[in-house]
């Protein structure tokens, strides 16, 4: 093996860590959940040299693990301990290179951080609008690689749909060039979106065109206290009608949720006279201006308090206030960390079963695990909840940890058999990696896993690519 | 295979035809460009017996070619003259399935045509935008197979962008479920993009859940004159950073197109006091009511209208009006068929690279090709031109048509190499079927044209899913 890494140092510009401490940072994800092992960490600095490091390993029969900003919550990034793995950190492929404000496209490569993404669209007067808590450190073909979602879904679609164009390194070790910058293809299969998505198992992408947005002239966002996700519901379809595309963000959570970050956030208050059950955090964005905004959700929540669909409402007035609504919102994750430990799904649900899901679902769980406490919140517009528990009040000690640890599975399987049930997804934005991995399989038909694993033989026949992740390992190449 | 079409009559229980005249309209396109030969054409009337017929064709080595309203332009849908085809036309998977008007979710069958989707969305008070020439006899099926596009895809996107789930059978005849209503699905490949837009050489689409989104409450449309396609593009930014998704429609026509469509076309006329060289139709889409559109439409025509971008425009006041704007674009087509031959091309480039390209190739073409009338038009806000030529004025009479038709091949080489030279695409929106097939694999890469191959031998192995349209026949199987 040393000699063949010499030979892999020999075959491209960029750094090998080959040292136990070098390497340490990369075999564990951020939260700790997995730990593998590799026989090197490859950090090219050009897609050229990926490719050269995909065919050593071709070659060499060793396994590739791309690896972004190493943010993913699936395990999607971290080698197994087989030891015949590689990791393919991409982080130093970190140029923009290249913008058009006419074509409204960045062109970026696959280390950049997706907070430097948004700041160069900026810089130039355009949003990119792809937005998730790990902004600062996760790089955008991590994003890619996985579809992430995020807040503004709801007006601007995910990942996939701020995507024009890909470059990739296949399984062989090839170079694809599909940076295209056009609103229009119809040359052939839809290469890019699939690779989007498939988590490194078919390819490495080394290179994006995305997609940019005019900025708006103006945001303004809005605190609503409303009795329950149904009126919630009704709420979004009244700001759909009204707002059209102007409606940037619905999202929906608890006063569990507000609660936590109340207790764990110094600065955090409710910005309502009363408590109510459930909150909803709308924001509204405008090519006008601040006032034009104020009065479009104004209107808006006039006409929800009339309907009874909303009891109270706050909303910002100045960029601070926007900020401190926003990070209500945002803090929930956090807070609810800092409160112990946390079971957590990540579904997706025709937005029509949503509030008969949270009915039905809540009533089970405070039956069959009573005491528990639910944590729901989540993108609304997109039917994405984060679907999470945390573990009663009194339990709270470590004396309480395994038992609730031992809840995990059993409520993992309570809560995606329904959300199948409810035509819904057990992965809405987060992948599956090994963490959802096995649980998904068991929820496909034969037809969709017999076709997934068909492409996944046609494009990594050897099973090189971030093998074990998405699809179960044994099933690979059963074809 | 007297005895084989009698096993397949008894396999599904809709129409089986194999007389010739029965056959015949099923043969040839719609243009009567292509013709070809099929054993039978089967018209099943759910998607259990598409796979029963899908079946008998793997069974016995027969040719699948799905075909919906047979209004494509690529001859996509017409079997070859091998024999060895059968028509599988989906038109009697007419059901509306399902429509949910809270998850904005439509449910349809593939032979659904586009108007009735249309007309059952707006029946449930939504907008299904996609919208197109063809609409009252193009089916569903066939808009998602070839990804169609049209003229909103500004702001609501393709075919792809409208669609979240689909119902297909594979080469094998089986039914895949991934009727999925869901804004947000990270559980695997994108299959569903990957059945999009491959022209039926996958398998079949047999239903969609379609994305809806609400109806605007007023529509004004702007017919503006302006000096040239550059000044075009800066009204185009202009109008974006003005509207943002408010902008529903970008058309950009040359006074040529306008002259054809008044000499054939008698209520039509053009609606300024004054002919311009390139005209620009837009429309902006309202949530609120028509005064405010047209306020938002006036202010940005002022705007215009002061930096020299447009030198006069007339504003739709009624909906006879904004009809009658809309038909001096849409009657191009139809128009320059009128006038004689046509060389036609759907290209797509980067929106910022269009005026360069208008002028380069006008005046190659011109040098080249002296007295032959350019007819460009198009959807400029998706970077899409239908950049076709008619006969120089002077040569429409039968006597110069021989000559016509042998610049066809030069000039769709001439401008093919200049689209890609440009980054773009030498099929928007049309798809390749075996018009453009041959011509794209030219300037596809090798990485590319191995990656398509690999996906059809993977899930069409042996080669009979709609063969000879989107690769290159003798291709297919050189894995």
């Amino acid at each position: 093996m040393q000699a063949a890494l010499d030979e892999l140092r020999q075959a491209f510009a960029g750094r090998l860590l080959v040292d136990e401490a070098d390497k340490a940072p990369f075999l564990t994800d951020w939260r700790r959940k997995w730990t593998g092992q590799a026989v090197a960490v490859a950090q090219p600095d050009s897609a050229a040299d990926v490719a050269a490091v995909v065919r050593w390993c071709a070659q060499h029969r060793i396994a590739v693990v791309p690896q972004g900003g190493n943010t993913g919550l699936s395990g999607g990034a971290t080698p197994d301990t087989s030891g015949r793995t590689l990791v393919l950190s991409l982080t130093r492929l970190n140029k923009v290179r290249a913008i058009d404000t006419i074509n409204n496209t960045l062109t970026v490569e696959a280390g950049v951080t997706l907070q430097q993404v948004q700041d160069a669209a900026r810089e130039a007067g355009r949003l990119f609008p792809l937005s998730l808590a790990a902004e600062g450190t996760c790089t955008i073909g991590g994003n890619l690689a996985n579809n992430a979602g995020g807040v503004q879904v709801l007006r601007y679609g995910n990942a996939r749909e701020l995507c024009l164009g890909l470059e990739a390194v296949t399984a062989q070790g090839e170079l694809w060039d599909g940076l295209r910058g056009l609103r229009k293809d119809n040359t052939g299969y839809d290469l890019r979106d699939l690779f989007i998505g498939s988590e490194g198992t078919l390819g490495v992408i080394t290179a994006a065109v995305l997609k940019l947005h005019p900025l708006p002239a103006a945001q303004v966002a809005a605190f609503v206290a409303v009795p329950d996700p149904a009126a919630a519901l009704q709420l979004l379809q009244l700001a759909q009608s009204r707002l059209g595309a102007g409606l940037t963000a619905f999202e929906l959570m608890s006063d569990t949720c507000i609660a936590l970050v109340e207790k764990h956030v110094d600065s955090a208050r409710l910005p309502l006279a009363e408590r109510s059950p459930w909150y909803v955090l709308l924001e509204v964005s405008d090519n006008v201006d601040e006032a034009h905004a104020s009065a479009a959700i104004e209107g808006l929540l006039e006409a929800a308090l009339e309907q009874e669909l909303a009891t109270d409402a706050a909303l910002s007035a100045t960029l601070a206030q926007f900020q401190a609504l926003w990070a209500l919102r945002e803090d929930i994750s956090e807070s609810q960390g800092a409160e112990g430990r946390t079971i957590k799904h990540d579904i997706a649900l025709p937005i029509s079963r949503i509030a008969d899901f949270i009915a039905t679902m809540g009533a089970e769980i405070e039956r069959r695990w009573p005491g528990e406490r639910l944590v729901v919140f989540g993108h609304l517009g997109d039917g994405n909840l984060h679907y999470n528990l945390s573990p009663a009040a009194d339990r709270l000690g470590a004396e309480h940890r395994a038992a609730f640890e031992a809840l995990e599975k059993p409520i993992n399987q309570c809560v995606h058999d329904a959300v199948v049930a409810h035509g819904g997804s057990i992965s809405a934005e987060h992948g599956l990696g090994v963490l959802r991995r096995d649980e998904s399989a068991r929820h496909k038909s034969a037809v969709e896993l017999r076709l997934m694993q068909a492409v996944k033989a046609a494009l990594d026949p050897h099973g090189l690519m971030n093998p074990g992740k998405l699809l179960p390992p044994n099933q690979e190449h059963s074809e």
